[in-house]
């Protein structure tokens, strides 16, 4: 090795050893005739003392040429320090430098490498190999690696079994937009890529494998936002004989052992939440539930608190509900003015706010004091279990909207009141998810069923009948997890049995033909003796990012794209050669 | 879980137990009132017994109709078995059933899930996930999950860290043909799949991450045969500040690894050879080593046991090179007919083969008595150092077509005379490849120089000179590692100055432009601090099949494409929707 050590190695007990570090110049500092230089690499940070006198007069001027992230090598001996630097794991030594070589210079960097940076998105983007020398990004991929080998670990111990699945795979009409591959030796065919290992998982399970993982790339063309990428890395997981209840176990051990492991945190037993009363309670089919502020119905399937008094807007309501900020009582005009217009903004679109304010004096005071008196005001904050000093804030209108919007109320209130900690980590299962949702086809404009989680996930068997009937009303076998109000991973029991998978199909607008088209490898595959089989699939960028404490999923992929899908330091997606395009036989058309 | 135990769990210990066993049913036998049925999963296959009367009537019934590949649970106590099968591990014990459930019936599979099977390989293919039932199979993905977790821990333990390289990257006009996908952001723009992640993993050590290995995906649009497949995986590693001598340590220490945990082999040490020996010792660069049969030369640049006799191919040939094989001079004139014609083939090319007995007796008799008399015959034995017994081999021409013709005939004498075992495993390094081969460019007709490794392979800084002058005589800091023969790990010391890369490039018939445009991303990063790096790459597909002894890698990959790069079990490639080609901006162009 060119080093004897790396820079985050050397202490006390290496005093008087001669050693030779490898790495990048950090900082010098130059004072007195004694030249410093900070020496930085992946392990740490070790300084480096020219002294003048000590040292000769052409070491000391190699010394003074170096610039900023000049990459060197320096042999010398492990002295103490005299002013001890406890900040720094090697801070209480320093290397009295007697050779040095300077392996490559670098130019200025385009921006500081330091923890707080003053580059921008686009230009740290552009030298991400220069990003990636920071510390906080550099302990990213190395949390996300943790992540990765505890991951391995538990599973491997478990006896799952690694198996990679094919990259290059068929394009299907159901789901998000395939990335797409023109195959060369079979012209005017393509391949395309996987959205998920979804129907080779299950295939596994045909072929007995019983307990598969894979962290596997998978890949979705769709318009992009902060928080997705066009590639992304799935912990996909699948078991045969199994229960829901034994996959929920399963994996709630495995988010267990990743906090223990990775975080050193001991994760209490992971509460279960219906999607049903995630709905009711939270708004959302993954609520936020490190604080509470849960919802209150006023006016609903089974109460009524708000008629009889002419308020045309609660009557004309199918749900009245709200939630109680605690201390918020004292909220000026201009605040309560400023709330309902974060409210009003098209991302949420409500028509506005009603307030009730319990004031610290036990006196309620409303913005729709016109109409209800403060008897029906005081009904109401006995229904959220208010305090003087609390804040009722209603939303109404068609339930589901009326919900929506309240989530969101829900969730701003609870980042005002620091209620959403990032290290304070909060887990849930949801599960009982509806088997089908009602939308409208890309493709035709029509409206038809979709599958909410995906075409393989089997109803529950009590509910089967309704399939024909309403179809609406099915629950699947179906689970998320939810951290944080993250949904970090999902999944399901599948259906094993032909008959119910061509069932399923047809709900969803396949004809036999194009079902047995698209899926008859796996149609065919349940006549050979499929075993009942379940599995789950963890969005690996974003658990990791939950891990370091971050909301956006970029930072702890080592080269990812932006928001147009471009790669802006190799420049990619390019033009290619007209050779290339006609050995494809393909054209581009006009655009 | 649906089971308490796995079918190859129960003993003796188990016995007067109740259990639950699910699985596959591999074979029933119905004699005499006993009905057993071998149960069989992932682990094992375990005997169930259903006896008249003492199982119900109901319960027989049910168990008769059950037909090969049908998935049950069985309920039923442990029970000593009455004849033991000591070939099985659950041999001593049985179940006897009293519950009976069908989780799935099966049809009758197109092929024996056995272990010799019936099926061809198209229809294999084509029922993939019932080929995966069969114990070879799934004993082979088991041993890519062992090899992939012992890399892994070794690596680890190393403080590499794997770090996942982008699949959308951008293509480049050097090596094999790439795999493109295009961009429906970006119209008339592909993204192009990586044949390595050789540029990322250099940018990871610009960096600092010094230490980077990564299991991945790697994707190459060739013509395929046997054993190459358009996606393949690679172990691909990299390290900062290192020396050659460093590399070869630290895989020669991962292989000791793998074949002490996988293998349970303790390998020697790794003997090293340069390519100039291997190609004059076995006129190969990846020898099979397993086995001597080494090249010796009669005529060549120092020696010349051959002129003067008038015999004109020898005179007019560059080089007169053979091997003695032990103990064959008794072959018939039949068998040397037959090995000169194999020689002839066109896959080898040889004008002819020359024989020289050295007969049981002492004589000597060759195919060439008319020019050559016993005394130079016996020269030519002292030089091979041959016995009585042993039969001489010689071609001659050009020195290398003569190589690697005797290549081919050294091999081949080798399978003959059954030195080459599967499971002796030699390991060697091949080290001091050249840096550069000429040969012709597919696009423009013309001879240029090709990088032999790729173009980020740095010279031997004693050759550089060389480069202006005789490029051909330029030897690489590269390596492989070759095991029986195969290469199966290649890798380099890399440039990491910008203008030996430009160099480099140049070299190569890049522009300063196309070399800007192409890796203007790498040359930048080289101006920005890069450290001296190396690394290597394994191919993980094949090093499983050497460890399991196996010639075709398709075998060790859970879902191969046959030869014209089709998945005939889902069939794929395959057309797309106009939808989804106008959303692209393609087209098909005619074909």
């Amino acid at each position: 090795m060119l080093r004897t050590h790396t820079c985050g190695e050397l202490r006390l007990d290496h005093v008087s050893q001669e050693v030779t570090l490898c790495g990048w110049v950090q900082r010098t500092r130059d004072k007195g005739g004694m030249l410093w230089i900070d020496l930085r690499d992946r392990y740490g940070i070790t300084q480096l003392l020219f002294e003048e006198g000590k040292a000769s007069a052409e070491l000391l001027e190699t010394a003074r040429t170096l610039g900023r992230e000049f990459v060197i090598g320096a042999k010398g001996e492990v002295i103490e320090r005299y002013s001890k630097n406890d900040k720094l794991p090697t801070g209480a030594i320093e290397v009295r430098v007697h050779e040095l070589v300077v392996l490559n210079p670098a130019k200025l960097p385009p921006f500081l490498i330091e923890d707080e940076t003053d580059g921008g998105e686009d230009l740290r983007m552009k030298y991400r190999y220069l990003d990636l020398r920071r510390t906080p990004i550099r302990q990213n991929l190395m949390l996300r690696h943790q992540v990765a080998r505890h991951t391995r670990g538990y599973l491997d111990k478990l006896d799952f079994i690694e198996v990679e699945t094919p990259v290059l795979i068929k394009s299907t009409p159901e789901g998000a937009r395939d990335f797409v591959v023109p195959s060369r030796m079979n012209p005017g065919e393509f391949y395309a890529l996987p959205q998920s290992p979804q129907t080779f998982k299950q295939l596994l399970m045909v072929s007995g494998f019983d307990r598969y993982y894979q962290i596997v790339k998978c890949f979705r063309d769709e318009d992009l936002r902060a928080d997705r990428q066009p590639e992304f890395t799935q912990i996909d997981c699948e078991m045969a004989f199994v229960t829901q209840e034994d996959v929920l176990n399963t994996f709630e051990g495995l988010i267990r052992h990743l906090f223990k492991n990775v975080k050193n945190i001991d994760l209490p037993e992971v509460p279960r939440m219906t999607y049903a009363q995630a709905m009711q309670r939270y708004g959302s089919d993954k609520p936020d539930i490190r604080f509470g502020l849960e919802f209150v119905e006023l006016k609903g399937l089974d109460t009524d608190l708000t008629s009889g008094q002419d308020f045309p807007v609660f009557d004309a309501a199918e749900l009245v509900v709200g939630i109680c900020a605690p201390g918020c009582s004292s909220y000026t005009r201009k605040q309560m003015d400023e709330l309902t217009e974060w409210m009003k903004r098209p991302q949420i679109g409500a028509k506005g706010l009603i307030y009730v304010r319990y004031n610290e004096d036990g006196t309620l005071k409303s913005s729709v004091d016109k109409f209800y008196d403060e008897g029906t005001l005081r009904q109401w904050a006995e229904a959220f279990d208010a305090k003087p000093g609390d804040l009722l804030l209603l939303v109404s209108g068609g339930a589901d909207t009326a919900r929506k919007q309240l989530n969101e109320l829900r969730l701003e209130m609870g980042t005002r009141l620091g209620l959403r900690q990032t290290d304070d980590y909060r887990v849930l299962w949801v599960v009982d998810f509806p088997l089908l949702e009602y939308g409208e086809d890309e493709a035709t404009g029509q409206q038809r069923w979709y599958a909410m989680h995906h075409p393989f996930t089997s109803p529950k068997p009590e509910d089967i009948p309704l399939l024909g009937t309403e179809p609406g009303k099915v629950r699947a076998n179906a689970y998320d997890m939810v951290i944080n109000g993250v949904e970090v991973g999902g999944g399901s029991v599948r259906i094993f049995q032909k008959e119910l998978q061509q069932k399923m199909f047809e709900i969803l607008g396949f004809t036999p033909q194009e079902a047995q088209a698209q899926f008859g490898f796996l149609l065919n595959a349940f006549e050979f003796g499929a075993p009942p089989h379940a599995g789950i699939a963890f969005g690996f960028d974003r658990l990791c990012s939950l891990f370091g404490g971050a909301d956006s999923i970029r930072d702890f992929i080592a080269f990812p794209k932006n928001n147009s899908g471009r790669d802006v330091m190799i420049d990619s997606p390019s033009s290619i050669s007209h050779q290339q395009l006609k050995e494809l036989t393909i054209q581009v058309a006009a655009h």
